[in-house]
């Protein structure tokens, strides 16, 4: 019997624990997107307690607290203490055995706290205690966390409005870890509500200093905005989506759609599918301009949850995995790019794990040998950035694509205790190529090829990739 | 190498033996939905022999005797034996090798009638005989059966207009075994053909003594008759659907469609879905009125074979799995009843496991801490209800949920000889936490705590859930 | 540690050995699906290197180099010679790891040839030259590798207009492997182009010596074809969709598309579907009356990059798995036949696995006892035709439906080199099955059965089935 958690934690051959410690350990990470705040990184935040720093904003958790009937007060209340949600968490900690979540805790309580304790309500407090202790030293400042796990470079995800302040400074700095920006203009193609949408293109006016009464202006407005990100290190962009989206358009028609919602007037779904097709291709030429890596997180339902949505707001845990069909509509648009030369290294992330298949075999019709992996399936995205997620996505590339030429794992984290993820994935990784060899299926003699698979999935690929 | 069907069955390792040795196999059995009759409980039916027992309704075994090869007169027909239809299904039974059927068979032979040889064409005669001395002896008649597998709840399937007579005398004489009604209205709600809509509102009208002439009457006569089933033990409704229905629509219109179909007039598609959609929000309210749980059992394709269901009527083995997109849809009618906090416990089935993740992510949008796990993820339904189903439901519910919070398993069927189906699920529960245990993924330490989970999966979580 | 590529590959259980060693390796070949050209067949085509044999028309192998950074004119270009295109593809190999392309080609290597070597940049010149040199003696002809392989049926894929020539030769010349064809009369049902149907259309009245002016003479004039299809020794059918047809027509109706399209305009999208609807049941009327077996290969999005199709044509590597839903569309359309007792035996292939348990529960709609797998179940299909894709295919129809009933494998291939695929197939056959055996889900006692089945699935079932 295997134990829980000590260093062959996942690896279930020898081969896939050589792999592991000769290979994939010492890597670097490169946390190519995430959810960071660059202002905490920037002002080197310090945490108060365990609570606050694990259950501040996790979504994650809360669902789990929720679920096993824990009152919302003490998930995202403000009349409870970080002690008292951080009770009721280490209460829940056990009915997680099987979720990720009983993984990432011990995870992050081993790797960064150097607790081996299991987490429950006779150990809480003393737990507790420990770590919020070692997180008022200076060793578990934001930034030292960053080091602590050998972390290179991380992007952020940033609005085009955003002044990137803090990712200047740090630049300024001259941080060790490099803090890039991402461009996200997700509120540039936010059509649905002409009155916010009219709020957003003033104030994109007047950071860009592009005076914005046409359509023609707002996609200058942008382009200057986008200069700026690219001049501040950005090199991804991203976009979260329901679909996709790929109408037939005129410039006409979007000039005459833009001028409607931006009078304040409701669009009709297809002139709000017109503009967003629009907008995605507009975007989408800016970024092959400057050669960056173009990234699509699709398929998710949010906001599903009216009720708590009115008390507490967005990202707290109500969203969901939809069930779209989109291999048409994705096909157009890729290749509406490519007909014109005009499609950017790419990143496609499925929330729905039924479509891991059609979008592995989707990004081998925009291979185009120009770069290896062009085009990628991205690592299992949110409810699916678990072990069986990341098997899956991984299966599915390994046999419809190329898995050696996956630029491999991130956090999408909005915490600087998430980086054990990387280690996570790489173990999962290491195991799954380990069992192969093991099997048979794959040559032992190989190994010294497959530990470089390994170190270029964990590190290479990514590194070579973005171009950082 | 393992003994087919030992003591171990199922168990791959020592940790899961001992799980379900210690904690699972003493639980008794609470079968929350079924189809079983309640005349034939009232009555203590006998089996004549193990043909009929086996082979009278039982479409599972039909569609694999035609997938033989068998013709339709050894399935259904009315001029062959029981004993020439179960000759036929013993040719039938080694060429289901890895097909469910041949588990169910002989777990049932095993558990039912200590028949441990397996069932060929060389053994028909003698197993045939054997058992059905047997079911002649009182001790396998219908309610010793159920005594003998340690039911302690059944809940069964009934139409409003039921007179739920059998259930009434059961519990007038206190039968041991809890014979629960279950609300399914769907006859209320198929509105597809206005002559036998108007004739079943006829009958509601006269079982509840309310006069019907416009929808809000429909509405009192169901509450009427709802309450009666609550009088007699209900505490839950279940409804079969294709697709999740939940349109817009007013009073005044639901009115106007009720007077029309009730007029006899055919209704428009969006007529239907109006009404259907209004329909599952009064019955879901009513539910929430009484604390009842309410259940769906959503996307099969029935009665796909018109040939045959023109010979030999429903449920005869023509359904199928649908591949409908329902999330939005689904999102939006528990939304509607969230809303106004008249949500009550749900349970959700689909047919498609394709769909298993996105159900077990929508779950939690509306888990809202009142009550652990109050919107179940129903275990695998119909074509699910194997092993490879089992574990794809129990993976997607503990990658994406909590596993420990699940009311698990129920036999949906109508015979008294699958109860066996409680056993093999907890295998299976046993054998997927045991591997886990085994491989390090859960900590061996924590034995008593999984023990505890395998016994409230197999039992405590629906005995306190539902309230019998 | 288990050796790669030995006499026990994929084989993990003492079990799965006996039962290939034993029963599987011996069945001879009977390859009812592929898209060999019977002109090389007929001619005893030679070839010149490996370069050519391997590269020639293979799209994998080109995704696969594109994926990897190779530049185009290295896969399909004029202006670059066999050996610098095996080159590119030499150095592509080992990041084919986990792809079935690594599976492939090694197997290809050691059953073709009796290299054991692997390949990469190291070995392959030395590889190039042994296989080339090999190729270049009449054992390696197109014909002596068939009997190679102990092929006895393969059945090409031809066009109605097809002259059939290189078959009849084949047949007259007693070549012991019997080359027949199949019907697949996708261009007469592409109404999309006008133009080019009207071409088609008018070589088929040429050479049905059918004057076709009106819709019920194309019936005609395919009859034609379809009597001498059968008459060559046609047994089967096959349709290549995206999905499926079964829209409600007139024959009025069809008569007056027909028209149309013949006189050369454009169709909506109504009138090719419903033309498309007809169609489909005419030619599965033709097939039903001649006792053929139909084949759909549907899901597939094809010509997805415009760029390079302009370029270098279709099926050069640009086509992927869709995400349509078509369950009741095909219920529908099945249930039309089946209704006049016209649907003939028939086999159904998905491309995206997300539907495996649609379509493993559909076929059981249609069993009705007249032969055993009426309708069956396609072996994993173009991308799915690896190990993972036949594993997930074979464990749907086995949990849903009857393995033991199933035809087996098919190479759908264009190349002599691709026989080791049956091997590959019933190595992952043997080895599921052996793994139920010795986790004691299957009897041991039952060994000759399942040698039975094995063999059943490796030849019987398709000898038999088909009736060649």
């Amino acid at each position: 019997m295997k134990t829980f958690m000590d260093d062959n934690f996942v690896l279930q051959t020898e081969t896939a624990q050589l792999l592991y410690h000769e290979y994939a350990k010492e890597q670097p990470i490169i946390d190519y997107h995430c959810h960071l705040d660059p202002k905490q990184i920037a002002e080197n935040r310090r945490f108060d307690n365990l609570g606050q720093i694990w259950l501040e904003g996790d979504h994650y958790k809360w669902r789990a607290m929720r679920t096993n009937g824990v009152e919302e007060r003490f998930c995202t209340g403000r009349d409870t203490t970080d002690w008292e949600k951080f009770e009721k968490w280490a209460e829940t900690v056990p009915y997680t055995m099987r979720n990720p979540l009983y993984h990432w805790t011990h995870l992050e309580l081993k790797t960064a706290f150097g607790v081996t304790k299991l987490l429950h309500p006779g150990t809480a407090k003393e737990i507790y205690d420990e770590c919020t202790a070692k997180l008022r030293t200076p060793e578990y400042s934001a930034r030292n966390l960053m080091k602590k796990y050998n972390v290179r470079v991380v992007c952020t995800t940033d609005d085009p409005i955003d002044s990137l302040e803090y990712h200047i400074a740090l630049k300024n700095e001259c941080f060790s870890v490099k803090v890039l920006p991402t461009w996200r203009p997700d509120k540039a193609m936010a059509v649905e509500n002409p009155a916010n949408f009219r709020t957003y293109i003033e104030k994109l006016s007047e950071v860009s200093g592009v005076s914005i009464s046409r359509f023609s202006d707002l996609l200058q407005a942008l382009h200057v905005r986008h200069d700026f990100f690219a001049s501040v290190g950005c090199k991804l962009s991203d976009h979260g989506m329901e679909e996709f989206y790929a109408e037939d358009y005129t410039n006409v028609e979007i000039e005459t759609v833009f001028n409607k919602v931006y009078g304040g007037k409701e669009l009709t779904k297809e002139e709000i599918l017109k503009f967003k097709s629009a907008m995605l291709v507009e975007g989408a030429r800016m970024d092959w301009e400057k050669g960056w890596t173009q990234q699509f997180h699709y398929g998710v339902i949010r906001n599903n949850n009216t009720r708590l949505f009115k008390q507490i707001g967005p990202d707290t845990g109500f969203d969901s995995i939809g069930d779209f069909s989109i291999a048409k509509t994705l096909s157009k648009f890729l290749n509406r790019l490519d007909i014109d030369n005009q499609l950017t290294k790419t990143i496609l992330y499925n929330l729905n794990p039924r479509d891991n298949d059609m979008i592995a075999t989707m990004i081998g019709n925009f291979q185009d040998g120009s770069v290896a992996g062009k085009i990628q399936f991205g690592s299992g995205w949110w409810f699916l950035d678990q072990k069986t997620g990341m098997e899956a996505q991984m299966n599915s590339l390994s046999a419809l694509g190329l898995l050696s030429r996956f630029v491999g794992m991130l956090t999408d984290s909005r915490s600087f205790l998430s980086y054990p993820r990387h280690e996570y994935f790489r173990r999962i990784l290491c195991n799954l190529i380990g069992n192969d060899v093991e099997q048979g299926l794959l040559p032992a003699s190989e190994l010294p090829f497959l530990g470089k698979l390994v170190e270029d999935v964990s590190y290479n690929n990514a590194n070579e990739f973005f171009g950082f």
